[in-house]
């Protein structure tokens, strides 16, 4: 186990009709704030005005600043930014997926800071401080809402970077499952993969002794398998969509990592494929993982962390067959999980071809490889994206 | 899954030499401090030295008050409060075990409170502030490092109760394991066991539909069992020690207890054992803890949860015979995990006889009925008792 540091300050309201709390919660903050989201669903589905009443009761003013799009730009940041500073504002209050919150996030940044955001996100610059961000979650699936993560695409180049730091954990989350009824299948199960694959780039590491946090991880992904298929299916069923939630959130809060060297090269690639042909991420990391995993298995030090995967997650019996086989029957049985989602488990299930991943490969790694558990150059890139064609 | 509030603000700096990072930590809050510690066995492994020089180094004043005992009492709280207002002291460090911690934070409630800190323990008042504490830990076992609870006994009646707030969550906790090596067999034998009952008081519930949760709690429970037998045996080993030590953690910083209803019937009358034959906490746990199944067994809507108990946790065969033929089988594979780290598993086992047991049953449930899973009344707790005979 590595020497670590965790602490996770976010306060989670979770359950059935919390979003009336909200008020309540943003007036230890502020009485003025700016109000994120996307595309308008949350009108549609009732939300926005459950969460307008109960900031109106508390007395907050709220300035509106909708448009957020998956894989968020930082044009809107920047706008959010100025309107922040215009306004006099201090909080912003997120309500929507991990999308809606990196944005958040990064607004929150920005506010009083008088350099270039971005940055941040390249390692020019710090932040000293950042405005408190609160939560209302409408898609499980990024973690953002107690992560110290933001994830921005800059449109000059359709560069996609994260930035971490304990200055942007949001204050509060608000997570109702109820909420999360109205999510299309399609967006559902991308959710319920990218909680797996958080949990599964920490999982795969060559940290030894990490018992407690193996286990901890296996917990997690189990219950997403178990839950997945049906909250998806019977999109009212709180329980299931409880359990995705919360496995959603502790997916990516940092418990999950303590001691442990996570690896993170699947995301990257992941998030090519996102930068170039705009895939949703949950999308991106379905296709790109179990490759990932195929790719490897090819060496010889990483075949006992597949197969305790194999054996522990999806009860591969590990008398079964070597331990090679039997890891590779657990990435068969991850990928039946997947196509049982309706998820693209090749870039051929979404039409992707092969012309980019020269480009692909090439961007991946332009500051170096990247992969811990595996370390991953182009060639390696090359091939994972070759064995999800 | 039920409605839930979790916020954990405890700052976790885990591993090797972290010991020398406490000058720094506590220089956040204060410059004065009281040093709150037990019986000077940290004076013996050389710790005492390494925190007077790290506080030292960071300029920071020291009082101590040495002296704190197992099923820490009153009197010294009341001590403690008396040192702080006189010397114009409003942050504590403890260093040590469960104990030393639960005495601090007792301490930390009364120095701005003008009436009878007892009054917190009774429910007869309640606290709007707390010293900060700081904990460099000793002894993995209680969990208070980072819970928001302390145990206190009253002399006066011998009368040991909890109290729950927010305010008496540690700002910080510095665990190493190394720290741990010194800890004599049967401390660490408790300890192990003090962690586990704090996973299983969570884990039997009525709550349903709390897959993740009850995932959790079994990934913790097996870890311990898998370390505990190693660590215990071979006192320098660093990594099963780690693994105790941050389960220990995990095991009682409300994590696993979200949305969930615990029992805690064992523990109340695992606390009537100590309060008048003094045994070690963990101890009377591995007396109580068996018997109380046997004894929650007995309602068939009790059964499933304690299969599901033998099957994940101690890897049962679930076609070994029925269901609550298979949960006698885990109660008796958890006995035997017991005894194979020399904990005594019934009350002969440390020469108590049936004397007391009416009085403590009596006691037990003088304010009503305990445990949620398994509610008990005084008939019940006697039938514990004598299961545990």
């Amino acid at each position: 186990m590595e020497n670590f540091m965790f602490q996770n300050t976010t306060k989670i309201i979770f359950g059935k009709g919390t979003q009336k709390l909200v008020g309540e919660e943003v007036r230890n903050f502020s009485n003025r704030i700016l109000l994120h989201y996307g595309g308008g669903s949350i009108k549609k589905t009732g939300l926005y005005d459950e969460v307008i009443k109960s900031l109106k009761e508390a007395h907050i003013e709220v300035v509106e600043l909708p448009g957020v799009k998956p894989n968020p730009r930082l044009g809107l940041v920047a706008e959010g930014i100025k309107i922040c500073r215009n306004e006099g504002i201090n909080f912003i209050l997120a309500v929507g997926g991990g999308s809606v919150i990196d944005s958040a996030k990064a607004i929150a940044l920005g506010i009083n800071f008088n350099g270039k955001i971005w940055d941040f996100f390249t390692g020019k610059a710090k932040p000293e401080k950042a405005a408190p961000v609160g939560v209302i979650l409408t898609i499980p699936a990024a973690g953002s809402e107690s992560s110290n993560v933001t994830v921005i695409t800059n449109e000059d180049g359709l560069i996609k970077k994260g930035f971490h730091s304990d200055l942007i954990r949001p204050k509060f989350a608000i997570l109702n499952p109820e909420i999360t009824f109205s999510l299309p299948e399609f967006q559902a199960a991308c959710g319920a993969c990218d909680a797996m694959a958080h949990v599964m780039e920490r999982y795969f590491t060559h940290t030894e002794n990490v018992d407690l946090t193996d286990r901890l991880c296996e917990a997690t992904i189990k219950t997403v398998i178990e839950n997945a298929p049906i909250s998806i299916k019977k999109t009212n069923d709180y329980n299931s969509r409880a359990e995705i939630m919360w496995a959603s959130t502790i997916a990516h809060n940092d418990i999950l990592s303590t001691g442990r060297i996570g690896d993170w090269g699947s995301h990257k690639i992941g998030h090519e494929i996102s930068a170039i042909y705009d895939t949703a991420h949950g999308a991106s990391l379905a296709i790109v993982f179990p490759a990932w995993m195929k790719h490897a298995l090819k060496d010889r030090e990483n075949v006992f962390k597949l197969y305790q995967y194999a054996v522990r997650v999806f009860d591969v019996d590990p008398l079964f067959a070597s331990k090679k086989d039997i890891a590779l029957e657990g990435i068969r049985r991850l990928q039946q999980f997947l196509k049982g989602i309706n998820l693209p488990t090749t870039l051929d299930d979404i039409n992707i071809s092969d012309d980019m991943f020269e480009k692909m490969a090439e961007k991946c790694v332009q500051f170096g490889p990247v992969g811990k558990f595996k370390r991953l150059f182009k060639e390696d890139v090359l091939a994972i994206l070759r064995l999800a064609g």
